[in-house]
């Protein structure tokens, strides 16, 4: 039975991408050496290094004056490096979810955050009615909410500097950089295995701190070495390059975008449909890369056995987090449009069955 | 012709743990997921984290009292966390080499810091004459230094916290763990492709600090959470655990030792019969990791020469870094025997020619 994989991250990566890691990993670029056992500073892997920073820049028409760098650590770690280096007194942060309260706690210990939540109603919703204040060094948002399945559809226009975490939807939609500061994220979605974190950053907003910043915090350190400065983690930029490959083959951004929306529908127009089942976010802000839905209050008691019966049938990681409960399915650019007709079929017939 | 890594890291690693690697990212523990897609909290992926860090601490015996945990960010980042999370006012460092130098840069902005250095001979031995300072914190030491091949070959014993950076060397050789504070290290040499830090650590010194830690820069919120409080590097972890396995199945770190030392022998050897060649290092501090040699004055001319022919012949990656110059041979767990006989018949040959 074929394994449909709807994990929310580390989740699906294309096919050629995995394919093009496993021929690396057993010899790379022609060196009679693995992809994992090969110096960093080899001209085979400065290469893909250098083609990396070129697509990335290229498939989000990243204008001048902003570096990309790829950094270990996590998106965790960019919960403090962003107040480090950009907050002199005070930052506001749009707090939509468990990633962004990460975040805002971290900020918290660089000065005074000023906070607009959706955390009334479970955070099942954008907030839209705020004032952003001028006075703050940046604003701070999570475009696309994992946990709660809610999403930013555009990109904001505001009078200071946009931090945005994008670990969840980059490339999955075309973005405007240039209203942008500052945006990072963990590659671990729609990008590279786990253990790579990329930034791309508004030059010009840099060194401009009077604290001490140690030099691995510091983004001035990794983008005057261009993500050298120490051993980068090889294999998965290495596979973010491949991702990015099949990204442009497939049509750039604008095709992710349209797949992304089609395979979204489908789903979102199969849980408003059946009667077993609900969304659980504010269909405006629903997410199309993260579905999450709940049993209908009348059918509660079918939660567990969904869950089992779905997963009998090769849907793998739909179970939704415990914040929200339910179900989750993550559709990120890879997971191809027959998984999420798959599951459909499965909604249908666990409907039909009842 | 057979390419044999003498690459100071990313480094060879077993090819067993290649070949696991491979198979896992095809298809993890018959998920019919990649090990690059799957979730980090999957039963499979947890038993792999529980395993791992069960094996590291049975290889390398560690007592009670100790945790382990896996980081991103790389060695280079601990530079600033072991400081920030162990340093109340003072720390005393011994200064041997590149990456000593660059840990005593970060552990300035957290305290005094005394230094006693063999920068005076280029770092070409390891300085045994000093006084600790009772009064600092901890200690800290580069226990192998990849760019001039020096180390220690037995654990210090010392009156105050002894912190050590192993990055090169773990699992080279049996270490008393119990006359260590904290050790780390990145694990791009002996343990895994690049991506993942190890932390082995005293539980009862941490916890003491009045300085504010952001969160991923608090051993603490790693250890209360098993590695897990934010998606780890899910590859180079699986890697890890082949590796170990490797080296169990082998004989433990007894037998890693028996092994690098008759390797290192080898090539010292030649290193000092050959005449157009001559170590760097002072001989009772030669490393049996990274092994460096020039030519002899007499024969300064042929460097380049030497370099072509041996990189002819597969020698791959034993050009010296440029602070030392002439050559390098590292000689980690995974290298076999014939990759140094290999190399010390191509001197030999070389030899005869001259």
């Amino acid at each position: 039975m074929k394994a449909h994989n709807f994990y929310a991250g580390p989740s699906i990566l294309p096919q050629s991408a995995v394919e093009e890691t496993v021929k690396a990993i057993q010899n790379f670029a022609n060196t009679g050496i693995s992809l994992m056992s090969v110096s960093h500073r080899s001209k085979e892997f400065v290469a893909v290094m250098d083609e990396v920073q070129e697509l990335f820049k290229e498939l989000l028409n990243i204008p001048n004056g902003y570096s990309v760098v790829f950094l270990g650590g996590g998106a965790s770690t960019q919960f403090a490096m962003v107040p480090m280096n950009l907050m002199s007194k005070k930052a506001f942060y749009l707090d939509t979810g468990a990633w962004s309260t990460k975040a805002i706690k971290e900020a918290k210990a660089f000065g005074e955050v000023e906070v607009v939540s959706s955390k009334d109603k479970n955070f099942n919703y954008i907030p839209k009615d705020y004032k952003v204040p001028t006075d703050a060094d940046f604003m701070h948002i999570t475009t696309n909410n994992t946990i709660y399945g809610t999403e930013f559809h555009t990109d904001l226009d505001v009078s200071i500097p946009l931090v945005a975490d994008m670990s969840s939807d980059i490339f999955s939609r075309p973005i405007d950089v240039s209203k942008y500061a500052l945006i990072y994220g963990g590659a671990q979605k729609n990008l590279a295995p786990a253990g790579v974190t990329f930034v791309i950053v508004k030059d010009e907003l840099l060194g401009k701190m009077e604290r001490h910043i140690p030099t691995m915090l510091n983004y001035e350190t990794h983008i005057k070495k261009d993500s050298m400065f120490n051993t980068p983690p090889v294999v998965p930029i290495f596979t973010a390059l491949q991702t990015l490959k099949w990204i442009k083959e497939k049509g750039g951004v604008e095709a992710m975008y349209k797949m992304n929306t089609e395979k979204a529908d489908l789903l979102y127009n199969e849980i408003d449909r059946n009667k077993l089942f609900k969304g659980t976010a504010t269909k405006e802000d629903r997410s199309i890369m993260n579905i999450c839905f709940v049993m209908n209050d009348e059918y509660k008691e079918l939660n567990a056995e969904f869950l089992k019966f779905a997963t009998e049938k090769g849907m793998i990681g739909i179970k939704g987090h415990r914040s929200v409960g339910g179900f989750r399915a993550s559709t990120y650019n890879a997971l191809p449009k027959e998984s999420v007709e798959a599951l459909v079929a499965v909604m249908k017939e666990f409907e039909a069955k009842h």
